[in-house]
Formats: C-alpha cells, structure tokens, sequence
C-alpha cells in the first residue's frame, strides 16, 4: 500500500525552512525538493545518507534485428564491469557515497556469482516482441517481484533514497515502444539513436517498434498485458522496485530514458507511486522529453548524457542531499543574530 | 600571464576518454569538461579534490537608497555567520568537501579576527555611486589586489578549483549597472529583484543604475575606470581572484549574477582569463541571462538559486569532480573486456 506524502512532514519541514539565514526561496529547487523528500520520507528533516543504486540488467530479443550500435554481449560484459567497479556508474556511485547492485533478471550468460551481484534471471532475455509477446504473465509477475524484493532488500538495509539504473542491449527500442503505446506518440517519434546507432539501425529500430504496436495493438491498453508484450525483464524489475519503495517511503529517482520508461510503466501499473518519483535528466533523446512530458516531470539535470546505468540519478543524489542538509544544518535568523527581511 | 588553454593535455586526455567503457559521448558535458579541465590545468588527469571558494564581503554606497530588501547591517551578520559555518554557502561547501574563506574588502563594521576571515579592508564601504565614482583607483587597485592574493594564497595551498562567492547588500544593484555599462542594455532590463525587493525598490534601483550609467558616462567605455565607478569592493576583489587564478591554471567556477558581473570585469579587464571561467548555474533573474550570454556563458545548472555567497559554484563542484574521475578511473574496453561499437 502506498501512502500519499505526509502533509504533517512537510508542514513542519517548511516551517524551518522559513527560520533558516536566507532571503525565503533563495535556496530555488532545493527549497521544493527537501519539501517533497519530507514528504516522502514522512520526516521533518528528510536525509539522504544511505542512497543506493538498484541496477537491472537483461538481454532483449529484439535486439537480433540490428537495434543497437553493440552487439548482444556487451550486456553480459558490462555486468561484469559494474560488479568490479570499473563503470561510469561505479565511479559515480562511489563519490555519491551510494551502494551499487546488480540485479540480473535476464542477462543471456551465466554471470558469476560475486559480491554485488544479486541473481533472479527469469529467462535469457526476452522473446523477440515482433514475434510475440515478450515475456509471460508469469514471467511479468516473477520480473515485477524480483525489482520489488530488491526494493524491500534496501529498505530493509536503511537505503534512504533508490536510484532506478539499467543495463541491457536493445533496451531503448523496448522503452520507445512502452513509451508509443502508453502515449500515442507513433513509433518514428518514440525512438531515436539510444547509445549512438546509425540512420540504417534507426530505420530499424523504428520498423521493430511498428511491428510490435501492431502486432500487440489488443494488448496496449492494459498496463500489465503491455508491458509483458513490450518491456524488457529488467524494466519491469525497476517499475516493481518503485512501486515498493514507495510503499517503504522511499524516494525514487529516476535516470535517463529506459528508465523514464520503467517509471511510466509504474505509474500506469499504480498511479499512486507517481509522487515519490524524482526525475534526475532530461538528455536531447526527443523521445525522453515526451516521457518526462507524460509524467509531468521536471528533471533537475541537462547535461547531454546518454549513457543509462542510474548515472544521471547519481548526479542527482549531490543535489537531494543538498537540500536536506541546508535545511537540517543551516543556522536559522534567530540562532546566528542575522536581521530578516524589512 | 595568462596562458592558453593545453592542448597537448586536452589531446592526451581525449585519447583516454576515447578508450572508456561507455558509448562516445555518452557522458554528456562531463566529457566536455574535463576536457576542459585537462586545458585549464594543463593535465591528462585534472582533478578537483581540493576546491575552495573565496566569499568577498563588502557594503555599497548605494545601499541607502533602499535597493535591498535588507538592511545593510545584514553584510556583517552574514560574514559573521560564514565564520560560523552556519550559512548555506558552509553547508553546501562542507558536503562538497570544499573550504570556504571569507575576504572582508569593505564591510561597513569592525568584524572580530577569527579563522577563516582575511582582513583586507579598504573602506567601510564603497561611496554612493549616483554622488561619484564608488571608488578612487588607488581603492580599486587595492581590491583587484586583495582578490588577487587570496588567490595566489590558495594556488599556494594546493587550491584546485576557485569558487566566486560574494556577500554585500545591494550589490545586485551595482552588478546591475556593471552589466548595463559593458552591455549597453538599459537599466531597467539588468535590474531584477535582487533577494526579494518589492516594486517600490526595483523602481528606486532602476532609478539608482540609471542616475549611475548618466553620471559617469564617460568612464564606461574604460574598463577600469567603469568598475571604480559602479562597482563594489567584493566584485573587483573577486574579478582580481579570477584573472589571478587563471595565471596559475586555476579553473574558476562563477556562481550568479553578482558573481557573473565580476567575471564581465575580469574579462573586460583581461580577456584571456575567459577560457578559466566555468559557470555554475542561471537564475531565474533576466539580467543574469543577459550576463552569460555576453560571455557566451552555457551554466551546468538551473535550479532557481538567488542566494549568491557561492552556493550554485559549489554545487557544481560535484559535477566538475564527476567529470575528473569518470575519466581518472573508469575501466577501458581493453581492461574490462567490453566489445566496442559495431
């Protein structure tokens, strides 16, 4: 069950906020957002000490049709690269001072088991969508609970604050199709260059996209039928693991487009997990920026990244624990001898 | 002397960036700055581990005529309570594991001697300058010099990224007319709203730029003489720390609009230091728009921050360091046995 934000928490959160040696709403998006973490986290002084990353990775049957700039392996390889530490994300993650987990719901290798990788693969990848359904209701619903355990998992651990990151090949045209079927906006608008294909696999990409629209049109309206047609294992595992932090009071931050994807897929799933979501990036994709549009959302960075992994999210934590601790740490009027306003 | 930007670093550190296991480009921005980076500091591996920001403090002579929304005593209370740790400015920059060193130039009180405060005072502030100019040339000298000390003091110390913050009650105002007298916008469209003045004030500060940029007519076109005129103690102080800190291959990061005149100083002052210069944030605030598109300025950040003391230079802090060690110690295809592109 998700509660809606705590007005009590915010109420009190604001009323410091108005004591703090600041002219009122100098402090901008960081004065909105501590309010929303208190909010969420149902806590007049909200934190953000103990983020973590929950990175799901799987395979994708599509990508046989070319979708991608690198081949299918790369998904496996990259696991590998997370779980040593050598990944954008790892880098960032660790100036974050944030965990970093791996969860494999469909990589198609066998991963090794080792520190930080927790393993619930579902199949090796999806089946092609062009050809059928992606995956199975049953497989939907072991995807949707593999995300949400490792919700819990956190929770549990005193995760303070969730950032959704991903990992799989072809997983753009997966969340450009997720993306045309929960909007209308048709195929060519949905998809772009993901991590830097050419015009020939754009051409592609979008023809995949229709054939799946088609070929599962029945299914779209229904938001767990559409995204068992369309989705990707490990973005199904990211709308499950955002739907349980909610119900854990946890914030969410949401990264780039796949991500945004999974997001969306939550919010159709369960409308009331739209408010603990933050959305970190805003990236040239077209397609994202429409996403973000559908979701009402306001992403806190523009800096042209394209990369996926929760990188953008990491970036984004320097900024939530920025906003707590100003207002858990600054000095207030009264405290520091300053004059307010005339 | 201000060299240029190393392009032998820029090259070396391109090559490595090339090598990194992500998509070309896929880190945005990041990967533009640390290119930058790499020039500024003529180094493959920049780093900013040992950032500072250099708060200059002094009060206008200006300040009389009700421009601010508070009252001028404010300047010394804030200095005090940056001393104390106690304002945003300590919080954000204890987050972001930064120094914070406070330079008096002109405070219209006695502040007692206490760590991290440098005494450099040249008047108790500025003269009003809608009766002469704000100060004489031995006065601007004297602050082009106390900036440019401090930081000369921080290369000295191993300072690897320069902050630009800044505290004066109403040196928006003089900001405001710097930017109308090197623009040649009228006064009416530099003056905003400073900390929160209501329409009564923004006319009177309209009123005060204009009775400014008529008197002192003549002494625009002179970049020196232009900011004796109009300008503050803590803006010419910060326009010496910039032009200073370029000399020693010091990136420096420019905040908001007072901080963002003084860069307009600088640069007028000495053009060179233009390529040094990172800007941090845009405000809501039109003049500081006009500003950084003077100085061909794109800002990391846009958050609504229209707090000054450095605030969005040291958020931005994360960002520069995220693009230093995303390039230091990200794995390579070769090292994480990833697959390049196809």
């Amino acid at each position: 069950m998700i509660h809606p934000l705590s007005t009590r928490a915010q109420a009190a959160a604001a009323a410091r906020q108005q004591q703090l040696t600041k002219p009122p709403g100098a402090l901008g998006r960081l004065e909105e957002l501590v309010l929303l973490l208190a909010g969420i986290q149902d806590r007049e002084l909200p934190q953000v000490e103990h983020p973590r990353v929950l990175l799901a990775a799987a395979d994708h049957g599509i990508s046989k049709h070319g979708v991608s700039a690198y081949p299918a392996a790369v998904t496996a390889q990259m696991c590998l690269n997370f779980c040593a530490g050598g990944a954008a994300v790892n880098v960032l993650a660790r100036q974050a001072g944030a965990s970093v987990e791996i969860l494999d719901v469909g990589v198609a290798a066998e991963l090794p088991a080792q520190a930080g990788l927790i393993t619930a693969k579902i199949a090796l990848g999806t089946a092609d969508f062009t050809a059928g359904p992606a995956m199975t209701g049953a497989q939907l619903t072991a995807a949707l609970t593999a995300g949400a355990a490792r919700a819990q998992a956190a929770a549990d651990a005193g995760c303070d604050l969730l950032v959704l990151g991903e990992m799989g090949i072809g997983n753009t045209t997966s969340a450009a199709a997720l993306l045309a079927a929960a909007t209308g906006h048709d195929a060519a608008t949905c998809c772009g260059r993901g991590t830097g294909i050419d015009d020939y696999g754009l051409a592609r990409k979008i023809a995949v996209v229709n054939h799946g629209l088609t070929r599962h049109r029945a299914l779209l309206p229904d938001p767990r039928a559409c995204l068992a047609a369309l989705g990707g294992f490990e973005i199904a595992a990211l709308a499950g693991a955002a739907i349980a932090a909610a119900e854990r009071r946890i914030p969410v931050v949401v990264d780039g487009f796949i991500s945004s994807a999974a997001a969306l897929s939550a919010v159709r799933l369960e409308p009331l997990v739209r408010p603990y979501l933050i959305f970190s990036h805003v990236g040239a994709e077209q397609a994202h920026q429409l996403a973000l549009q559908h979701l009402a959302a306001v992403p806190l960075l523009d800096l042209g990244l394209r990369l996926g992994e929760g990188s953008g999210g990491v970036l984004a934590i320097h900024l939530l624990r920025a906003a707590c601790r100003t207002l858990s740490d600054m000095a207030t009027f009264s405290s520091a001898g300053v004059s307010a306003a005339t």
